[in-house]
């Protein structure tokens, strides 16, 4: 008798999701994916068994990645120095070679077949495919950083209409084939503005935005658009969260509903926050 | 903190889900719905929630109804006098037009009405309905109780293709306009049948098959289709199992993958049957 | 020679209906059927013969129908006393059940059959299923008569795609699951509406539109928008045919092209009306 | 009233109708339109409207027609000799030139043009339109009159699923552009089977197969494939009966269900053909 | 080794053709064929192979052709005097039945025989086809020459979709079913405006527009819609060039991109229009 | 006027180019692409030209690299040693991580860059995405070397669909997520067979079959696959070519028309082998 208790605790929990199910089913969700949910390796596949459910409900997922990490040690093995210029890694033409390759070549296809061995569907692409991402040289003197121009969502909208997850790595192009390093986050929200997605979760390696950055408590809950001047001249949006959060501001100015940064090293936080009505992490609305 | 704890399991029984969901991902299961299940209100919201929750999920569910109760109920009002042989209602003209009143105006369409305000999106039909069950006089002295010769499949597989629940009230009809009195059992079994359904769920007030009726911890788990008629023999099918058992064996014969037989009374059976290994009631396979 | 002689005559006759096929093919023509045409056997086949012609010359036919006398009868046999306030049934708890189930399991399934005998194809739908008729409690002390607020017309051009005759039974329902009791000449106006219907034909147990209604010989035969105010003042249009006349006053300002009320009692008025330039009964148009 | 008595009467006609709609609704005829019925300005009129009506109530009616008297009367005003070898016409190069330009250019833009005045849509081809009559030389020395090697029915059927009415002149064409004269009975059959039509139906100028060709009386109305040897034999089938029974013969050998020679000189004889039981002319059946 | 030079020049060129066949794939554009390239069997041969080759590179090719000559030969050898009012042929009642059978049964047939011949798929329409061209009567005494009142682009696009190259005899109709007799150029222009054609191409006997008529190097490569008044003015357009470049004007101005009066007497002159930057003739652009 | 003459020229060659054309209309053809036509920029240049070219004429170009040299240089820059058995690259833990991004990360996404520049669209796969190439260890001890065990061509089949060119890097995966190198002429050769392609060519670095190695002049123009045993038994088919034509081989007998292998380092090779009849390098046919 037991099980079955245990199990019609389960289908409780199971019959709590249906309305969060009902509300995103047929929407479009960008998932940013990064930092230690994406070197992890327990983590990783929590997050794409997330996504793979999500898929399955109904939601057309778009997962966005970055690669840092496996950039940075493929560099530092060929003995390309890393350099970073206002927290943007300088990008020379041997570093873009190395980033196009490390990022479509091996974060992106491990991704994909680790999407497959859980037994979801899944394509890789990068900006280059189909012209997805268009870019030019980001103004200042970054070398081969790219700022987007374009983005072709047709690729991304064949891949979704096909049943497939799509897998995005973040370089881009310009039509003269000169390849662009591309923020993931900026990438991200302006792939979920061009999708007119519902929503964009950021994965990140913090709680979320805290008002105090050593206590992890201070977890700010919900941050409207009018907010955001305040809380930068405050110094709580700063340094690398800068970018991360003007993306995700201009994607929701876009007309995308709901932008939220949630804890990456939090198993399953996708989930919590899409199934919950508290959510975790912090919620960017309009 | 506790609160995350406790989303935390909830996204793990989420995830658990996640092979059942994939197994019956774009199949088609009918659900023949009865007896308690059917008339406590909670029970009945928890089945229509689980119904909702399948759809979402990618399956294609049909939800084969009966109603005895309402319908007796309703002569009752109309002291129109109720008679049974061989455990069938003898149904003659004054009784079979209650009869398809009830079970296509009152039954079917309350649930319809029940899926809609929990979210999902229904379409109630009966068997006259684009001349879905074809039917003549069964054999025997039981005036207008019908004996299937065909079910049309269009109007529910159309019902499918546009998004809905088809909700199904089991009167037949005869191309001269006469109603018949349809077993939701046999029907259940003969439209699974027919649209080569992966399964066929059927709630019942029972734990399953007992191999002692008296003693609901004599639940048989699995019966093959050689099992049966050594069970007939032994007397354990016997009496009203032995048209619902029948039907069962007829689809399976028929290729529908396997025939449950759960208890409806148990809040969310259907969801515990589906989505674990061990399921519960009894499993009737090839 | 002489059976040549008729079945030229006859040839003659479907060469005349030429013309009429051809105006109204692939548009959308909504039947509201009721009165002393639904009672009488011989009538009600004349009409479902009518409208299965009318769908085989490729016009699509919506056939909307009331049921009171079949109410009424119901409610009596079950001792529920009826009572009308302002012309309308005064609707409780006990009533709207019967109603609901009078109209969408008898009234609207015997006619599904009669179509189905006669050789068309028909579904039978009420406005609970898939949420088609939305509706909120009429202003004043009626009980559960519903207002019409939204018609979610999607199931019938998915009844009409697939080839079917949709025959709708004028219950309503709103978001928390109660049942009203909508006027079936106020529904079919608002389908005809919503459906852009190219022509709404009613019919009713008279003439038409009578100056003096005791002179069946006294017919209008055309009514224009601007002539409704006078013929209100002067009483010719009073009773029970201010909300007839006032549904398609509404139908016609919001795009429908022609209204006509023509005499139910006429074997055949349908097609007289639509396969003849004189027509018969009257003709609101703009 | 008599207006209404008039209409009434219209109507049962118009309903005596149905069940002949309902039994060749979608389906494929083909009839070949040729003699008086193509000369007799009324005549032709009342076959368009016949073809049209037919058309409308969703029969996909193919219009195959031959134009024998107006290729002579060119001939004869261009001063070519008409000669004839077994009853066909010999086709040098100079009369197939002028046979292709006035079937095609003439009579088949001429029937198109009267089907657009009555209110339907046409589209005329020949069998050199996108290759549609293969053919080669009829064996024996008749010069370009051709024997049909293959049917292409994609321009037929592109048409009807356009909803356009194909009218179709019967010259063939080989791969390295010969143009040939073909006989239009015959090419009836081989479209009707190409087409696997229901039905085809031969317009003629007597009152079909004759026990007595001097006696319009001794109509013979059902011919079985087995007949038609003895038929033969006796002389009852000769002389340019013979291609046009062959024909047939073979159509309702390659499945096309009924073939008929009518009268084309009764007004409307394809309707009274088509909408009555007894049909009019001869029948050949399997 | 030799052949493998040529080879390579070759498949330089087809390379170097690129770029061009980026531009127009997918690209509708008309082609006005008549005069000298018509008529020699060489030339013919030299524009149908090129019409083929555009339509097999993904290029929307509508051909459009006039037939002055065939009819002029026609209504001599039936002595029928050609009259020429202000440039256009007077077209009483005999000379437009010539005129209609010469063009969509002589004319038209043999280009679409031709192109089967070469590999391609046609068919052949004309304005009464579908109803295509609509026509009046042009003001002035000219019988039956007509002036288009509307194009119905559905049979053509319905052509294009179905993978045919149409073939367009200019010949029009009104509802009274009178034929007119329609400049070819007028009609090509005015269905290169319905269909929203990139280009229009017309073959004339000339270089092109010429500063000098007598002087064919005088050519004028580049007329832009300013430029028109004045050349009329100075009388550089003028006689039958008026008609082709109203025509040309008046569709530039409603959206087509270019439009180019090509020699038709130079082999390939369409393809070396299409596939040069140069091009050949006169464009005249906004 | 030389221009002209050199257009004319031009146009010459492509009107030539037309019945292939035709014949490779609506065909699929798959290209393996490796070897020196891979490295010299100028080929690499010539050989996308080609393949834009061929899909733009309508043919479904499906493009298969490989990519040793590239890999090589990057083993060599990570101090990984190269070890090849029996010609294969015996291929470890580390080696099959950068085979994997090398091929699909480098390679294969400088080639969907290289075919955007010059105006095409094309998307990058790997074996991995969609689970496309499935394999499993290659018998032998060559570590991760993989031999194919099923060809999904539904992600190929979708590309094509949507008008990109499909370039397919030739790692496998199998159900655990473990990654192979696959021999390129191996995956073309199935892929080829899998989506039953008209035709496939690969490009070498020799120009053909030769009877004498050392003597370029010695080339086989055809082979029949009853040819093969001799040619292996006689040694000309030897070393690396064996597996290449084991693959061909296959391909043929499992229903590809025509496979041939030509010379990459001659420009356009391509172009030369599909547009001209003689063809150019070695053809392999039933």
């Amino acid at each position: 008798m037991e099980d079955m208790n245990i199990n019609s605790v389960k289908a409780k929990v199971l019959t709590a999701a249906l309305p969060y199910i009902q509300k995103y089913n047929g929407k479009t969700v960008v998932v940013k994916y990064g930092g230690n949910a994406m070197i992890h390796p327990l983590l990783k596949k929590a997050v794409m068994s997330d996504i793979i459910l999500l898929k399955l409900v109904g939601i057309n997922i778009v997962l966005v990645h970055g690669g840092g990490p496996e950039i940075s040690s493929m560099l530092e093995r060929l003995d390309i120095p890393s350099r970073f210029v206002n927290g943007l890694r300088y990008t020379d033409e041997e570093t873009i070679e190395i980033v196009q390759m490390v990022l479509s070549g091996k974060t992106n296809k491990d991704l994909v077949s680790l999407i497959e061995q859980l037994g979801g569907t899944a394509i890789g692409m990068c900006g280059i495919d189909a012209g997805m991402i268009q870019a030019k040289k980001l103004e200042g003197d970054y070398g081969y950083v790219g700022d987007i121009t374009h983005i072709n969502t047709e690729p991304i909208e064949n891949a979704i209409a096909n049943g497939y997850i799509p897998v995005i790595a973040t370089v881009g192009t310009d039509l003269d084939g000169n390849v662009y390093n591309i923020n993931a986050d900026t990438a991200a929200a302006e792939i979920a503005t061009a999708l007119q997605a519902e929503n964009i979760i950021t994965l990140t390696d913090i709680r979320g935005l805290l008002q105090d950055v050593d206590d992890p408590d201070s977890l700010i809950s919900t941050v409207t658009m009018d907010d955001i001047p305040t809380l930068m001249e405050r110094g709580i949006i700063s340094g690398g969260m800068i970018p991360k959060i003007k993306g995700l501001e201009a994607a929701i100015k876009a007309g995308v509903k709901k932008a939220v940064m949630i804890d990456g090293r939090i198993e399953h936080s996708i989930l919590i926050e899409m199934f919950s009505d508290e959510g975790i992490g912090t919620m960017f609305t309009k």
